[in-house]
């Protein structure tokens, strides 16, 4: 979907790079890598994520080895969504057969593996040591989150902070690093690259808030998945601790005040969230961190690529809702 | 498993601060990773590639940063043998449960992508980018080899070549790279590095065939685990290669002229294997391997270092099997 760029000044050119030298860099000789290596790189994905930390480096002085920093980046990510289906047993990726679907789950889980060592391998290549640290130590991040999360499953743990805390691992961070390092490496001023740091940040979580937001009231068919699969699979996202406190009935802390709840559960607490605006006042809080965003975005330099981010922004976390 | 050290002078104590470090590095807030990894540190390992990256690195200046990387290179290995453990979905490792028995598939996955993380963290922070990304590359290989060995299973490709290709990723590229990044970052003389690696690269394939040979024809209680199974899980190894050219009944022949094999198929291959002088026959490229690294050893320095790395070869392939 490099067409969602269409609109943006040189990132069309700049992404269809990014996809070649992903392509090219998991060119290999075994049939099961290349062949579930392109059913990743299908062209579903937005490449949001090389596509921030490329308009980043454009706050610097944009180099040839910045678009295989950028390269590295996506293939983390999708070592991260490979070993997330093989774990969750999706059987779709973007309206797509997953890749354990395809390969089964030992394949799924070393081609995970070679993404990421494959992101490591261009990390220690191009980039500054200090980033290749913090590239290191945020998997690790990730990592903790995400078994926090499956550790949290069906408990009632309606918390606000713990809610926050898993979010930052599944999306906030890596957008996050992706704004930063972008600047960074392209030796950005200092403070153009901090306040890049807290703009992919804010945009992160804005970002979650809204992917958790449409598994309680997306259009199926653009979401390419059924909805309320979050509480069904046992996870409490924000709709549902939204709602918990504006829910007169009683009936969603009847069910928490139980130390866990059951996928039968799951289901009441569905229909419960959607009528007792849950979903409207999580969409305060995306609101709140997109405008956060937006706050920051207006303090960086003038000119088109303060532009480019602002209009991201806006498409990304407004007008997509 | 320190204890298997305890004839070498100054090892003990050197493995007693990488197990500390590993335990330390990995200690964590979250405890299904810090019971996860505990029961992996339990000591049951002998802690081989550490202990060969810090003899590596004695022809060298040994320094204290030296013992965080033979760390890493002992969290890479248990990486590997989670996911290979949920891969294969054993449920025992050294006699213990494993890891994805005691948490879940979900967490063993993730518990292994956080050491990995861990791993190339402690690489980012004090190697030499060479070694950063000669690790990152030994990753790749290592998940390519698995998923070839992987498509393989059951097929009746009988090749010494693709064989070795495999034994390659399995161990000796590992081994090779111990050996030769511990000279190395001791800033050891060039052809001591070069030399070493070659006796990594040895050690390892001689270390390989004997773990394969192990599955014909070990004491089911010291190998902690039923014999035969490789070639009922549709793995072809080395007392197989060799027997086919030995069996004069033509069996094994047979079986093997029809593309796959099955796992009933596979218990006849087993016994065939066994009868007709597979076995020996793999011992004899085991003990060549094994010359080819002591005869590399002979002509390094002369010195305690040596005769340990000498002892070492001679304990692990020689006495034990």
């Amino acid at each position: 979907m490099i067409s969602y760029w269409n609109d943006f000044p040189g990132m069309p050119e700049a992404l269809e790079k990014v996809s070649g030298i992903i392509r090219g860099s998991s060119a290999s000789e075994n049939p099961v890598i290349s062949s579930g290596l392109t059913g990743l790189f299908s062209g579903k994905g937005k490449l949001l994520r090389p596509g921030l930390f490329l308009m980043a480096a454009r706050f610097g002085k944009l180099q040839e080895k910045h678009y295989k920093l950028a390269a590295a980046l996506e293939m983390l990510h999708l070592a991260t969504l490979v070993h997330d289906d093989v774990i969750d047993d999706s059987p779709l990726r973007r309206g797509l057969p997953t890749v354990h679907t395809r390969f089964g789950k030992r394949d799924a889980v070393l081609i995970g593996d070679y993404l990421l060592s494959r992101c490591f391998l261009i990390t220690a290549d191009y980039t500054s040591p200090q980033n290749a640290l913090n590239l290191a130590r945020l998997i690790s991040v990730i990592c903790t989150m995400e078994i926090e999360q499956n550790n949290d499953r069906f408990r009632s743990n309606v918390s606000l902070r713990g809610y926050l805390r898993k979010i930052l691992g599944k999306s906030a961070l890596l957008f996050s690093l992706a704004c930063y390092a972008g600047a960074s490496e392209a030796k950005a001023p200092r403070e153009v690259c901090q306040r890049l740091r807290r703009i992919g940040y804010n945009i992160g979580i804005a970002f979650q808030i809204i992917d958790d937001i449409l598994d309680y009231a997306g259009n199926e068919e653009l979401v390419r998945k059924p909805l309320g699969n979050d509480i069904t699979a046992g996870l409490i996202t924000l709709p549902v601790i939204c709602a918990l406190s504006l829910d007169r009935s009683g009936t969603l802390q009847d069910i928490f005040s139980r130390p866990s709840f059951t996928a039968e559960d799951g289901e009441r607490i569905f229909t419960l969230a959607r009528q007792s605006g849950g979903v409207e006042a999580a969409g305060g809080y995306a609101e709140n961190y997109t405008n956060r965003a937006l706050k920051e975005i207006a303090a960086l330099p003038p000119g088109q690529n303060r532009d480019m981010l602002e209009t991201l922004t806006r498409r990304l976390l407004i007008r997509e809702r």
